[in-house]
């Protein structure tokens, strides 16, 4: 059907036609081999987009990982998508040490800090829900007054990003092992505002999440441990700190050890890790929702690198951010 | 000076002068037992004012124990004293009995039920204070929204002290035993919107209160334990249950095991009390905030009744705020 018109439209250049029938077939089956084959050699042949086909590629090879000819496909494209992932951190490295040159005192650097800081704290708050505007979020920490017709709750969601910023930098940026204590303590700022009870406090029941369904409240503290084992691994910090600190909070947002408040301690430990190698916090602008809980939804299935690569993209927009204040 | 003319004019009379210059007095020298035992004699005899009487030979004896005349004084009030304190404390159980009597579907006892509730917040915020008016409150706790104008923190004393009554009637009032646990939970209730850190946690420093010096941190543990030895003890659930609340009350202001939200807990835990033995929760207004304070000085200067009394001035209003409803 979808699949051979497809590609009848590739055969004859209908290039754009191509593309809206594969995305018909893939919606139809999303999990047959066969269209995610045809549609990757179509992006990596004819769209030159190497990447995304290489990701449908491996996609088809999770589906049934004795297809051969994933097998093959995969192998060919396996070491370019590396080199360009890798080429494309170098690039972050880049712009990461053109930011680190610049001396602190410089009053524009301070000026992009501080705004950058209202941002992050508006985007991770807003890709929940919260309705407060940028300018809100900012009179709020600056006077620590409230906003008329806005919930008690959404302001109490601020200030305690604002709390856990602010023992980031006090405290955890410096550790140079995280603790389980420390997430417990991350998160008891995160959302003790809005909940005394539950903040600092693993979960004591089952949760769902967008599809995803993580462990039991029994399992927590032994996956826990484990999380915290590889945090702070040699294995783990020999990775690029951008892979390394979009792995923690998939791997932490996976376990999703709180009743509420996943998203934002793990946001907030990933910021960690990169600022402990230089970066600047990456903000995930709350417009990028749906691409944000897609690819971790993608990392669900078994490919964490759409994840990297949307974690790789963030900051380079967030080290661009700085640059373009200087 | 002052003393000489004072008792001049109680000779002559003028007993409106005489007032006047025995205060005047005792604002000169009030750890002077001479001017405390005639300004006693002066009420006990002319004034027919037993009860405060008694509070000013006590005061004297307190200050020098051996003082004969102190003593025989004290001797003489002492038993009418407590005689007039169990007749007040009967007419309490009296009207607490007839509260009792009518039926809790009663719809004017249920509405006067939740103004008390709203105004017991009120008032127990607003002795620190908070500037919330009670409409504020209200609104605050019916629709979880801000109130415009108002700081963070208020709103979030608000939400702490709900928090905390819910605690009380879904789980304290019903418990035969109260446990260091139970007085953390409520304190992380009480403080834990506003200050998520410190919730739940005893003080690591020291801290001062309207001239009082409470313990060192270091033996806040042992304290605590001794307190819910003698919360929990036969002897003080003997006492009639104004006095028991109001003695506990005192006994862990007195200890002050938090940094901030001692007073908000410690009326908590009086008025937990007060519910167990079938009391409604008191209200203490916040225009008596400096009899509130006074009384509490008293107490540690060695006599407790007269903040005993004041609780139960206190009980007896908010039981007419309901009897007066209904
Ligand atoms: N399919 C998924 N698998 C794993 N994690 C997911 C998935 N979908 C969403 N998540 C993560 O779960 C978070 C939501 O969980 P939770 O409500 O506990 O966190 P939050 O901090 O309150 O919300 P938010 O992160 O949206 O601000 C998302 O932010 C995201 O990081
Ligand atoms: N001289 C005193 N001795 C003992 N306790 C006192 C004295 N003066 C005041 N207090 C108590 O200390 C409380 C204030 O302490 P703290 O600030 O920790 O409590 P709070 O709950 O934040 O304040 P508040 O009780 O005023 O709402 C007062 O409410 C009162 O109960
Ligand atoms: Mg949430
Ligand atoms: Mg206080």
């Amino acid at each position: 059907g979808a699949l051979k018109m497809a590609q009848e439209m590739y055969r004859k250049g209908k290039d754009d036609k191509a593309v809206r029938l594969f995305e018909h077939a893939l919606a139809l089956s999303p999990r047959f081999p066969e269209v995610l084959l045809r549609y990757g050699e179509f992006l990596e042949h004819r769209q030159r987009n190497i990447v995304l086909a290489d990701q449908y590629y491996h996609q088809a090879l999770i589906i049934n990982p004795t297809n051969l000819e994933a097998l093959t496909n995969c192998q060919r494209t396996a070491d370019v998508v590396q080199n360009l992932d890798r080429r494309r951190l170098k690039s972050l490295d880049f712009k990461s040490n053109v930011l680190s040159t610049i001396h602190e005192s410089n009053a524009a650097l301070r000026r992009a800090k501080k705004e950058a800081y209202f941002q992050h704290i508006y985007h991770s708050v807003g890709i929940e829900g919260n309705s407060l505007t940028l300018a809100q979020t900012r009179s709020i920490l600056k006077t620590r007054m409230a906003v008329d017709g806005k919930s008690i709750d959404e302001h109490n969601e601020i200030l305690g990003m604002d709390l856990a910023m602010k023992y980031i930098n006090a405290i955890l940026v410096q550790k140079l092992e995280i603790t389980i204590k420390d997430i417990l303590e991350l998160h008891r700022r995160v959302l003790g505002h809005v909940d005394p009870i539950e903040g600092g406090e693993f979960r004591r029941n089952q949760v769902y999440v967008g599809g995803h369904i993580p462990p039991g409240p029994g399992d927590l503290s032994l996956l826990m441990q484990r999380f915290l084992r590889w945090v702070n691994s040699d294995h783990s910090s020999s990775l690029h700190p951008v892979n390394y600190a979009a792995l923690a909070h998939y791997k932490l947002v996976h376990i999703h050890p709180f009743i509420d408040g996943n998203g934002r301690t793990s946001r907030l430990l990933m910021n960690t890790l990169l600022m402990r190698a230089g970066y600047p916090p990456v903000i995930i602008p709350k417009q990028q929702r749906s691409k944000y809980y897609h690819f971790l939804k993608f990392a669900n299935k078994g490919d964490i690198r759409p994840f990297m690569r949307f974690i790789a993209d963030c900051t380079e927009k967030t080290l661009d951010l700085y640059l373009w204040a200087i």
